[in-house]
């Protein structure tokens, strides 16, 4: 699976002690489906240690997790190089509505929050998506999103990593390089 | 959207402190994503009262969320009622090599791990299934699964709730009833 074009996601609201695992997560599931980069903002190193530990395990090259003290700055660069904006929020446009093919030849930037996100990403995003109107986690929202953008193709991959499942009817068979 | 058949969810090894949010937003997956019911292996009663919260505003009559002290019981007593289990595991088959067809007619739960699962749910479990073969989280991984079922048409649903979000292109709304 190549990405036509590069594919980051940007974790906002993030709370150090309340939010570790739940981001940790959001970052796991850019990672596994397909995203190229995952921008944390804020200053939690560890979450980023955590997942570059991840990385290096089970291999791919191309994914890169990293800090930034200014998502909204990150934001309008993103933009003034051309590429879009999508934020993931249950008040916007219904998934099935809203149109991949509008993105899919661009950079993409898509924008995660956590409780409260204030009105500035509503506005500045270029399309407000929800994954149904209805509460359920920004994991999960995250991995429709990807798995929709991939067409399920990123379930396939397979990297050149130091440890390898092995898919098994019943118990665990891992493989080390 | 109608079940053909009964869908729970079952959650074990929870951790209290450690698990809290993650669980909570296995729990809202199982309700968004249109399982029947959640059930919570442990005594963690704040989990199930959160969920059963959000249900009551959010609406979904057929949802019920509920905590289990033998685990390894229900599952026992669901397969002796005829029903399937499934559990959702890095380590099984791949999803696209799962065909669904095998549990559409029957009532089926589902087991959704933390960290460490016991050897015994790998092989009491009718299929041990991977959503990618590769870490990322149980949030995500159940969610994929639902759709997977549901075909996507969960994103759709409408309930006659207390609240209700007007999808928007910029922006939240909500309406009170």
């Amino acid at each position: 699976m190549k990405n036509m074009a590069k594919l980051g996601v940007l974790r906002i609201g993030h709370r150090p002690k309340r939010d570790k695992r739940i981001t940790t997560h959001v970052g796991l599931v850019s990672r596994t489906f397909g995203a190229d980069q995952f921008i944390l903002a804020g200053n939690d190193i560890k979450v980023i240690n955590t997942l570059n530990k991840v990385n290096s395990k089970w291999g791919n090259e191309n994914f890169k997790a990293e800090l930034t003290k200014s998502p909204k700055k990150f934001v309008s660069e993103w933009k003034k190089k051309g590429g879009k904006v999508v934020h993931l929020t249950m008040y916007g446009i219904n998934l099935p509505d809203f149109k991949f093919n509008n993105i899919r030849k661009e950079d993409t930037l898509i924008i995660v929050g956590a409780e409260k996100v204030e009105p500035w990403y509503y506005e500045n995003a270029d399309y407000n998506v929800a994954i149904a109107n209805q509460p359920h986690s920004e994991v999960s929202a995250l991995a429709i999103f990807l798995d929709r953008y991939f067409k399920g193709k990123e379930l396939y991959k397979e990297y050149d990593s130091k440890l390898k499942i092995i898919p098994m009817k019943s118990g665990k068979k891992v493989v080390e390089k």
